[in-house]
């Protein structure tokens, strides 16, 4: 064994003493770089070079450093859990976003107060800097030092194939390793894990953490398993970082649509007819109608033709379009009827194909833009149902547009400038795009140069408008390439919206044709398209980036009349009235609550405007003129305030 | 037995000769006046008459005289095939809506030629002049006089119960009776059926009568039964009147809008859906988009709140609601999701209830008027399922008013008012309406006092529309009394349209209740309106009233542009720009078509104006503008053509 190594460390050439580690190399502080990339994979520091390595540090500040930090953190927290109730048996505890958490099998559910005392007991070991230690065992050895951990056992044995990404942080792939914690004095064993690694050198290595929230989790996510009960933290790179993401979390709880829905009476989530099936109420309803009317306008002009089917249909149409093969859990069941099996759809793009089928088609009829508010139904697991963002039944603004290979590139092109327009109107501005190809690895369906043309089709749409693009390498389903838009809201958080997708497989397989102008029979191109995604998740989506204040042009209630006292009530009536005319929701608070009250109300029930009127107002023909932020401007005469309200609907001012 | 009787002969005191005739005291000639009513029954001319008898005429042109005529015709038709067909077995021949239709058990199917010879042997038993003949016999007679008839048999077993509307006209209750058909000049036995009655006096007493078409029908309606063979015919009380009948069935057939929906590429009913599932083309989804905005507009100015729910709930709400124990079997199938049952929603009310009783209520709030276009599914027998007209699934422009009792009179009021006016801009004119009040006989749901009171706010508000109003006594369903629209349409048939509802039955069942001004809690009056009934059904409707020819407003395509040469399309394409920015749907035709060619092409997809161009127009900036009655107007200049054009859309000319 040669006294010296040459490795490739940060990119430059350097020569190493034999028995260097990548901390030593990278002559990392365990603080800033926690961990190493070595060949591309990630190790400890202390991991012991080889000839030829080429090394790269991992701050903590990183993606892969914060998911690193998170994931020792979990240790920890089990060591902590494990000292204070002895009887606790482990389950999993991977990073996860934002943080980490840890399953444990114990007698009943953890209390907030023990929550506190497994956080205090982890300040202790973090202070005592805990080192992490790593440990190649045979598969027998750790079946020997695991024996009370039956779920690691029976993990021992899933490896290589049946554990999930979460799992597979215990086992991985090849050897097991367990991590040893050792006291950083006696250097005595203090607590272990199966697990594959990395972590932090010690558990000072770890700068801000806390525990979160307490939940049930089944064992491996079958229902048939026991449930276990799962501890959730977050940790940080810092302090400064973790007050950010908590200050984000205390703010999306008061966006919380769910919460908004219910305080502005938008909607609900009634138990009668089952769960993810929402209810739309009059105020809700007013906001889907402008959403509707808004792309039906919208959609009209820009070619697309309004279709309509319907939401049941025999279960033989989806063989058709090969969706039952792939996606049949997640239908609903089926029902029987006249001894044929029928289903609500999940997806509109078979019955659009049928209208296309419905007669012969001319390359002169393409690019065909059908498109519909379809409502489909999935069967979303219980636990992943949440608010409108994940529902069980949707509403999709649906399109499928046929067109010639010819036309695909413009017609990309133009549907990706249509798709941001309509965002932007509803106040996003932040967005980037991720393109999904295929998958070299799977299979997929149709020929690999109509993938590439495909693919290069949707990258030039992309690439032209501007923004920027995320590549998903592997990401698309079988049939086709994908684009789809994600958007940042208010406070930051990125929802993916809309989506473009190439279908290179439902035209083959319901035989669509249409005539070229070589009179020759041609299979058109076909593009899935939903903007909003579906009306629902949307309008979650902007009830939590507007937080319930819509703007003038989708807020329920556009105006309120305020009177000062009883008497001037007539007068804003009057003023309502004119509003009325020119289209604006109006109401006028008549109550017998007190001007101040009723000011609060308004705000409360994040109103854009309020016209007060007092004697002083009616007889200047004017009115108080009081924004949702408060501002108010005195004197405002009756037809400038009008104005100022119509023009605000109308250019739909985002304030 | 006295030698004289005292009759009542129209109303008139009479005595008359024992041993007269209904037929003798009415003085009836077997032309005009075919058959009488004794007591309220209707009996053969022929009947004796005993003392204290009240008798009336029934004339040939009289709904019963027709029914009775036609019902004799299928006794015609019914010997004219056992003489033809000697191994035909009889099932049942009762008359039916404008004719009659008699069922035989026959090797094969008739063919058209042997309609022909029925028709044919029929004119000469008609012209033979045949008596019909009633008479008496026990159930064992008649069983072994029909030994020869195994259907007729089974129907005597049915006797009195089991036999439905039609099977009765054969058996009815009580003794049973057997009408023989006799040579006139023999008296000589020419055939007999198995009949309750009555019969016109003689075969010659059959003004106009025509076989029109066979088909396929299970013995007693059921699949498990034989199939038989069925002949319909009409007949009338005069030539004229049949030749009416058969010029509005020939119009009928031109304006069916299953034909028009496939020629005019609005929509179709693919098989891979499922029976009663149609689907809309675009051009049909803009006839729907039309109607659907056009509403939107309606309600929301009618202070309508427009509200959504979803097309799939747990069965368990319509147990809540009552439907689910009276309407099971109207309804789809169940589904299983998670142990619960589902169903697809026959109706969207109960929903409704929902969001009502989602927040308290207050008195201030009502009439709260929800409104929305809710798909329901309903499961009609597949023998029944017609088009558009009668369709499995369907989108109501449905609507719920919880009102106190104090605003029911009112809102009812204005409902059909507003009703009315709806019915009207689709070009309807013609409308009465019909009552349907409680059936005394039956279970009904709530306080006699509270139907009295519904039914009288509902009989105001009719009367007040000063159409003419029918009374349905015992028409109501269980749970509160209705009010039905009935349109005629352009060839003078009924359509049964929108309906009004007072529920007594569901806001008890849901509990739904409001704040009253005195603060006591009550339970708020419902009324269902559907205004089209469903969308599709009226859509159908308006097909055939219009036959296809759409007013402008509703066309979808409103304007063709038709150069006269290649050369002036550029000219009309200019108009087009103009028109479509006024919001005008236009297309020019610039297909190698000669220009006479397009305006067929035009007038056959029924658009309401064209605009032909050639040098002179260009020259003058003028256009010929060319009707869809074929009538043109030459020179006329663009800015009035379309101002024209426009004005047309926006008053909603019916031309």
């Amino acid at each position: 064994m040669s006294a010296e190594l040459r490795i490739t460390l940060a990119g430059a050439e350097r020569v190493v003493a034999a028995g260097t580690t990548a901390g030593d190399a990278l002559q990392a502080d365990g603080r800033s770089v926690i961990a190493a990339r070595v060949n591309g994979e990630p190790r400890d520091l202390a991991a012991p070079l080889a000839d030829g390595d080429a090394v790269e540090p991992i701050e903590v500040s990183s993606d892969e450093g914060r998911a690193i930090v998170r994931h020792s953190t979990a240790h920890v927290m089990a060591q902590a859990v494990q000292e204070l109730f002895p009887e606790a048996r482990l389950g999993i505890g991977p990073p996860v976003d934002n943080g980490f958490y840890y399953d444990f099998d114990v007698a009943q559910p953890f209390h907030p107060d023990d929550l506190k005392r497994v956080e205090k007991r982890m300040r202790e070991i973090v202070k005592q800097g805990q080192l992490f230690s790593r440990r190649a065992v045979t598969d027998d050895e750790a079946r020997e030092e695991l024996a009370g951990e039956p779920y690691k056992l029976e993990l021992i044995g899933l490896k290589g194939g049946g554990a999930d990404a979460e799992e597979s942080v215990e086992v991985g792939e090849g050897q097991l390793t367990i991590y040893d914690n050792l006291d950083p004095k006696s250097g005595e064993l203090c607590w272990k894990d199966l697990c594959r690694g990395p972590h932090v050198p010690s558990t000072r290595s770890i700068p801000a953490f806390k525990l979160m929230r307490t939940g049930g989790a089944y064992w491996r996510g079958s229902e048939k398993n026991p449930q276990l009960q799962r501890i959730y933290g977050t940790a940080w790179e810092s302090r400064d970082k973790q007050d950010e993401y908590l200050k984000l979390l205390e703010e999306a709880e008061k966006r919380d649509h769910r919460k908004l829905g219910a305080e502005l009476d938008l909607f609900s989530f009634p138990p009668e007819l089952g769960s993810g099936l929402p209810v739309f109420h009059p105020k809700g309803g007013i906001i889907r109608k402008e959403m509707e009317d808004y792309m039906r306008r919208r959609q009209g002009e820009a070619g697309y033709e309004f279709v309509n089917t319907p939401h049941i249909t025999k279960s033989q149409l989806f063989e058709t379009s090969g969706h039952l093969p792939w996606y049949a859990e997640d239908m609903f069941p089926p029902f029987e009827l006249e001894g044929v099996e029928y289903r609500v759809k999940p997806m509109n793009c078979p019955m659009h194909n049928l209208i296309f089928r419905a007669r012969g088609r001319s390359y002169r009829e393409l690019p065909l833009r059908l498109c519909e508010f379809g409502s489909v139904y999935r069967y979303e697991k219980s636990g992943v149902v949440h608010g409108l963002t994940r529902v069980r039944g949707m509403t999709q603004d649906d399109s499928h547009i046929y067109c010639t290979r010819e036309q695909m590139g413009g017609e990309l092109k133009s549907l990706l400038a249509f798709v941001l327009s309509v965002l932007r109107d509803f106040g996003l501005s932040e967005f980037y795009l991720e393109l999904s190809t295929r998958d070299e690895s799977e299979k997929f369906i149709g020929d690999p140069a109509d993938w590439d043309e495909a693919t290069e089709a949707l990258r030039q749409a992309a690439e032209e408008s501007g923004l920027e693009l995320v590549h998903d390498p592997g990401g698309a389903a079988f049939y086709g390439p994908k684009i789809s838009v994600q958007a940042k809201d208010a406070i930051g958080r990125t929802w993916q919206l809309s989506t473009i997708q190439l279908d290179l497989n439902q035209p083959r397989r319901f035989e669509l044709e249409y005539q070229a102008a070589d009179g020759s029979r041609q299979t058109p191109v076909m593009i899935h398209r939903a903007l909003f995604g579906s009306i629902e998740r949307f309008l979650g989506v902007l009830t939590e980036h507007y937080a319930g204040a819509f703007p003038p042009w989708l807020a329920p209630v556009q105006v309120v009349g305020i009177p000062i006292a009883d008497a001037h009530a007539p007068y804003l009536q009057d003023v309502a009235k004119r509003l009325r005319e020119r289209g604006i929701r109006v109401e006028v608070d008549t109550a017998d609550d007190r001007m101040q009250k009723k000011i609060r109300n308004a705000q409360k029930s994040k109103v854009p405007f309020m016209l007060l009127a007092g004697d002083d107002d009616i007889a200047n023909g004017a009115v108080s003129f009081r924004y949702r932020s408060g501002e108010q401007k005195n004197g405002v005469p009756v037809d400038q305030a009008i104005s100022e309200i119509v023009d605000a609907v109308e250019r739909r001012t985002q304030v």
